[in-house]
């Protein structure tokens, strides 16, 4: 019998994590549960998903806008095997009270504290962590993409030190409130958070990070310098351990991806899963040098979709659905339509 | 046997409409041709889409780029029924000579003068007009746009004047090069070339129109004011009419959906047809109002993606593949997950 | 002795007041009253003001920023002849009882409600029923711009319908906390708010407004059109008759100004007034065009500083500093650089 | 005698040139050379500069456009004791040859290659350097910003080591047709020519960098990471050596400048020498951080302004107008209005 996910706030992250869910050959999406009815909720009532009040909802608003309810949250939660928690950012730390009454799995986002969980979690880093635990935390999308590429090339090359600069998005397309318009706003907590967070994944890694917000909503930018302590003849050995691994995607030149507008635009040409999303790290081999040691790179990261797959391999291992992380992953992908590496 | 349509110019519109007419049950994609190897090409490919060459594109920029190509343009179109032109504004009447030379049907977009066929097109207006033409014109996004509205109103309610302010956006969403980035740009031809086109449409309609270009690359955005001569009791009755045609969506106040960002994202939760695109002209009850005989509502418009069921109708009418347009218009609508009326 | 003018409220309307206070020749700045210390505060100090505590503003705040601060509100107003409120949106209308205690004739701005004033102005209107009042409202930005457009077309040529669609900014510059990044937004009050605005200037003016937002900072964007009751023979008479009005702006097509961006950078370039601002309604001749009874134009706004200089007129007609409205005009634009009319 | 400076190339920056020229009081500028009117020339003759014509340029485009011309760009130069050749970039190298002929001393802009001139110069790092040259070139707006922090932070704390991620405004204000709206853009080339560039003021600094472009057309903003060799104890050592040298500008946290739109709008309430520029690199104090021997910190670069008294001073180097920098350097910005230290 499939495992039952539900999908506590459907907004940017939990949408998709319900669609994800909802692809799983091995789990079924019990329910999603929001607050207020908006456009979102129509497309859930659309896809046939079952949707539960949560906090301070009320089933009139709902059906004033002629959307059936199933009951409320802790219905939704009984009838889980374990629940995603994607309410907006401190929320989760409420709920936990809930899940933890119910004695039910809970996964929660990046933006609530990492003391939250048991286990900070990464799938290529430290799947095996994850196994069995009650409690665990996705990074969020900014320390999901430094994860990654830490576990592919610290491995392969060793870091010495790891110097990043996140031009961040400022704000999600549909946050049609937030600015700035026209400007670059710098992070003020220096070096950022997002250095530490990385560390809580990989312990005393020394990475340290800046942070700025600039006028987009597509895509995070970073700006890598990384010192290697096994380097590599040649840049395309680097790029070739990338190429290898999942969930990360090398744009060639002749591609002409110039910026994340195309990489979004490639995203929507292929939506993967049916959702125009690029869940992969995103490199291009024209943004890549090796200089002795030294090793730059830029890499782009869809804010909105990133840690989707890692949610679901999170569930995985916390229900001991995969015997592995590489079988979970390979899994997940499939499901949603990320290429597999080399294709 | 389904007729065989190629489409010449693999771009913004090209891409689409070669996937729109993959996905007719009574066409079939001969083929795509275009100049140069990119990442919209490399999407081609992992649909298998034969691959032709056009223009003074060359084999080995393709071959190098591990793309294979089928052959040159000429092969592609001696092996069509039909052929879509999605070249760049002013290559169609380039191109034109080649089409006649083989006496291939052609559909060109708005871009070009309306002179280039013996019709120009929209599917609600005047299917029957390009019943076996072979040369026929879809009219532009905002004109496509506008003529929709149109072809609701005008039969229901009569238009005795239409003053329309078109605000533009600047780029589509991959052309990184164009700006302003934070800007208002006069379209400096006044009334504007929109009001004009629509009556290649609407012979003698009474429109005039202004446009502006902002900063923006998801829509743009009509301020319509319309007298109508035989005016409703109640603004509801202008909606029922919409809600009641293919091709208009109407949002509901619940949905909060304040504007072009959250159209599109609910087109990306949507993602009708494998595409996160908004085909049909968006309206919002919140945005319409009536006063007397004067109508005023704002209606967005999906640049990229408006003129793509057009499109399928047009070759469906120029090839005696449907008995009228509403036959057609169910056909193209269902196959692109486009919502039927009503539902 | 020149008239004593407080400003209350120093941020983007307030500053600039109170620099065009300090330029006039029949007025003095008493004072400026905020209640938190910024940098414009910083630069108000720099430019040698006296700084109030307006409402919670505490002391210590600005003594630890290194500020002196001259009392609170009541004394400023106390040692002032007039008030110019330039607080928040709904604040004006607390302030209101303050002025009244202390029978201080007071100006407040467009985002309060007409009732707060005797009479809502513009000074090319109706410098004259200001005169001798003890609250005048300057009507907003949008509405200055409409009003003065309608001062000069109307006696010239009649209006019998006005039909405009203002597309706004949705930001000032330093609003970094406010979007859309990339969108349009529409306003749902239709028709808009404006022209029953314009009709607290010009009682039974037949003129309808729509607005929505775009993600711009600059300027607004008026798109008029305009049926004339008494048309002119030539497009070339509407242009003199405005470049005959103080407080018009009309670009010439050899001086390649395609848009707002350029707008902005000719204030920049020009600064009158030691402030990069453009304090006129700005054309274009190349934006203006006239088919029979038809006048069609696009106007920009500059949302930041267009009122300014019609405060200082109401200043003047309260105080009955000037004989009549030409004579302030004058004296007001000279004193801010603003060019006189055919230089 | 006034030495007589042309400025060749009326655009971004040489307007600001030209101004800046006219405001030292040991200068006098000769005229300003252009090829096309528009409405930057139209500002040049109210302010009563001298225009020449300047490569293809037609006299009677002026006269059509109501400007009178003074000659050709050699008689501007052969009236003058140097020029400052503002060309757009690549065109300096093809106006060098004339310079030449003339034996003019000529400086040029960092859009140049170092090899057109002598020199690279940067006024607070190598002034005497340029003293008696023929061919001096400014270093571009990031390199002048990089350099200036160099020169202060290099002799009073040493570098071992600088790393800098340059977020890059993709367009200057006016510059409408550029973009991205949306999105960021990789520069390609790395590490980016901005570490070499430095490197032409001070070899052998062990600077790398990285550059991106952001959807701005404000300021660039940059993020280093320095480590130092002879570190203080505290930030305020750093941020006090700062604030002691000329052309920085610190902002304190009271007056809740949170990025770079702020700046700008302090520039424009500031509007030193009559423009509304920000001369000054510009820094916060809550945007720097020391961590051991590491300091991290932000800073920003107006693209438009900063070179403008680097300008300046390189014609005081060349012409022999100063004994030394500091002297130079005081007489450009108390002219300009930049704020002297401590102030």
């Amino acid at each position: 019998m499939p495992a039952r996910v539900a999908v506590n706030g459907y907004g940017t992250i939990g949408k998709r994590v319900a669609d994800a869910v909802a692809r799983q050959p091995d789990m079924t999406l019990s329910g999603i549960a929001d607050v207020r009815p908006n456009y979102e909720i129509r497309t859930a009532r659309a896809k046939g998903y079952r949707i539960f009040l949560s906090g301070p909802g009320r089933a009139e608003d709902f059906r004033a806008a002629g959307l059936e309810v199933a009951g409320r949250l802790d219905d939704l939660l009984r009838s889980s095997d374990l629940v995603v928690d994607c309410a907006p950012e401190g929320i989760g730390r409420e709920n936990l009270k809930l899940y933890d009454q119910l004695g039910l799995p809970a996964i929660f986002q990046g933006g609530e504290k990492a003391d939250i969980a048991e286990v900070s979690f990464s799938a290529l880093a430290n799947f095996d962590a994850a196994r069995g635990k009650n409690r665990v935390r996705v990074v969020s999308c900014n320390t999901t993409g430094l994860a990654r590429a830490v576990s592919v090339l610290g491995p392969a090359f060793g870091v010495d030190r790891w110097d990043a600069t996140l031009t961040r998005r400022a704000a999600d397309p549909h946050e049609t409130g937030k600015g700035p318009i026209d400007g670059l706003m710098p992070a003020w907590k220096i070096p950022s958070h997002h250095g530490p967070d990385v560390c809580t994944v990989f312990p005393n890694l020394p990475i340290t990070t800046m942070a700025l917000l600039a006028s987009t909503t597509l895509m995070h930018l970073h700006s890598n310098h990384v010192r290697l302590s096994r380097p590599p003849a040649a840049i395309s050995e680097v790029v070739g351990r990338l190429r290898a691994s999942p969930r990360f995607h090398v744009f060639e030149p002749w591609e002409r991806v110039n910026g994340t507008p195309e990489v979004m635009e490639y995203g929507r040409d292929r939506s993967p899963g049916g959702r125009p999303d690029v869940m992969e790290n995103v490199l291009w081999e024209g943004g890549m040098h090796l200089e002795g040691p030294d090793l730059y790179f830029f890499q782009a990261i869809h804010q909105e979709s990133i840690v989707v797959p890692e949610s679901i391999d999170a569930a995985r291992a916390m229900l001991g659905l995969a015997p592995d992380g590489p079988t979970s992953i390979e899994r997940t992908d499939r499901a949603l339509g990320i290429p597999r590496p080399g294709t």
